[in-house]
């Protein structure tokens, strides 16, 4: 079994027609962009990261995020309610470690949560690395790896979940095909724009929350929402003349782009991980 | 006595004219939004929301919004102070409800906050009716009730609000003409686009806060608000692709609104709800 | 010796070719933002407010911002561990006082940090007349004063900071020439959209961080950061319609704008302060 194009065309149209509602826990710096792209994209969203209520609300959400980015004392505590009562509940959710490797305290926070099984983990490939324990280096939150690199770092960490992307210029994914045998994703395309535009990869992991909730298996669901972000920035970059206009057009994009734009457009192919676990 | 479309005319005059400071107290996902809103509509905003500080500053401004989008332990102290010093102090404040009813603390934090007797509460139809303690149904911040169906649980919180309003496709608004008398006021118009745009019901209840500095009644200010979104979300529809490029365009539309084009364009109605009661 | 606006292109220069790594503790109305113009403008950012790891990050970071906007009791002990790790580093750093005179538990906060001897000081004419203690009246974070007003209370600050600057219409700074005497700097343009977007401000802090990491001197830096967004605003002004297209054209400006271009439109003069120490 493989994963096509028309796969994730099909997730698409399922985000489109149920508008999941994803629980975000996220930094104060993405928040705002984060909820317009998964608003403009077909979902719905609700940031709960007290420690009160997380809990509750990831058992009812249809998917869960939570983003490392800025963490304190209290949303530390909301991270690991939502992480436990999404495992428990059965609600996926996406595990984005932010910072993980040059900061000790949230890889501390970070390793604590892979014991809830997070459905997916994206990251840049720094963090991947960085997460598995195989050494890297994060310069803040930017990465200095090739996600070429960060597929055996992935393929490792799927000990803890389902499946893991390590997002850059060409994103490399990894997880189980249909049938269960291990497959690697690579989505290439995309824009130069992206990262000059803060919250793009943080939005991403939203979006992967999101399509959790629709797509048919896990690997559909990651490889749809990056296909999504990469066409979409495509789509944006070519109606833009920096990255103020950038931001604008990807949101246009994300929300006009349909299935049949993303099946045709998508820079996929697979590519086999069973020899590097 | 009624309102008319000119009372509208006249508010956002006096909006421009004097520069209400409104004192914010918001969720992370609005603030940015919402204080771009303010600037753009023509009042300025302070965003103060520790508990050192939040009185204090709650006493001098023109006009104060205590939205309960992402409560913490911290931010919620602060909340009941600055609820507390606009209270005693006679500035208007404006109580946003976010996520009441499916959320128990926040829930029970709203209840806590009525008794500060808010000039205004703006909400979407589910938090209206949770917060009337009538039932409803919220699913996370978004609405699944329509705005008219709200109009008892808003006619039953007016024994704690001078003013209140449900936002949907028609916003239903509750309170007093110039003579004491109960209304009831309907602002159409409006555009799709409003919902798939984050934080624009947020900074809807800011710009409630800043109208209410300056309007001859607490309805009338409530009202300009309403009607300000509501047109000016319309030229936006018009000027745009999708909500990125919409988002845009309604902070555009926001600043360049006149009182003539307001009176002239806004969709507006009475109805009467002393049977209600 | 002066300042040319031919250094503030070699600052501009060095800035694209080294791309700093702002490491920024700023408020929730501008984090977003405030990243986005880093981003636009060469520079990188990570956001890092929790006591855990502000210290740590500090002193490996190119360039520190501390911004008062939105204090609470976690990120006030961030503030202090991020300003003393810079200074016992040599990580220049960037005070933005915001509020500070109107507010008294935020003045006390930035009195302390005083003591870490911040590279630069930026606010605005009211917050530097504030901080130095000269009395001074502040409107929420909206400056009353004119920026030439605050030039003795500027100087008067230099007993704690390399470089001061109070922004407005005309910005003026103060600081030191490569050979050690006293200077002012006032960097004229600029764009009445600026206070229109919120942030604009406190992201011009974080790009003098950015900038102070690259400069040459500490004055160099700050004015290059004042021309690149003056330049920047009038370019921005001139493509857009109201606040909203403002604030997209604007990063865009801070992203396409070159050295020559910065060298050849930026409004500067010196003038002389040494009589007002």
């Amino acid at each position: 079994m493989t994963i096509t194009s028309a796969d994730l065309g099909v997730a698409l149209d399922a985000l489109r027609a149920r508008v999941p509602l994803v629980h975000s826990l996220t930094n104060i710096v993405s928040a705002n962009f984060l909820t317009n792209v998964l608003l403009a994209a077909g979902a719905s969203n609700a940031h709960i990261d007290n420690a009160h209520e997380a809990g509750d609300f990831a058992r009812i959400a249809g998917g869960v995020l939570v983003n490392l980015g800025t963490p304190d004392d209290g949303t530390a505590v909301a991270f690991t309610a939502a992480a436990e009562a999404a495992h428990d509940a059965g609600t996926p959710w996406v595990l984005d470690p932010v910072g993980v490797g040059g900061l000790a305290w949230r890889s501390s926070l970070a390793a604590d949560l892979l014991k809830f099984r997070p459905t997916a983990i994206r990251g840049n490939a720094s963090e991947v690395i960085a997460l598995a324990g195989l050494g890297g280096d994060t310069r803040g939150v930017d990465s200095s790896d090739d996600p070429a690199a960060a597929v055996p770092a992935a393929v490792a960490l799927l000990q803890h979940a389902e499946v893991v992307s390590a997002s850059g210029p060409v994103d490399h994914l990894v997880g189980h095909d249909a049938d269960g045998g291990l497959l690697g994703v690579r989505i290439g395309g995309g824009s130069a724009m992206l990262p000059r535009v803060t919250s793009t990869g943080c939005s991403l992991g939203a979006l992967v929350a999101a399509y959790l909730a629709v797509a048919e298996t896990p690997l559909v669901g990651l490889a749809a929402a990056h296909a999504h972000v990469a066409v979409a920035s495509e789509i944006a970059e070519a109606a833009s003349s920096g990255p103020g206009s950038f931001a604008v057009a990807y949101l246009d994009a994300l929300y006009s782009l349909d299935a049949a734009t993303l099946a045709e457009r998508v820079v996929l192919d697979t590519f086999d991980i069973a020899e590097i676990r």
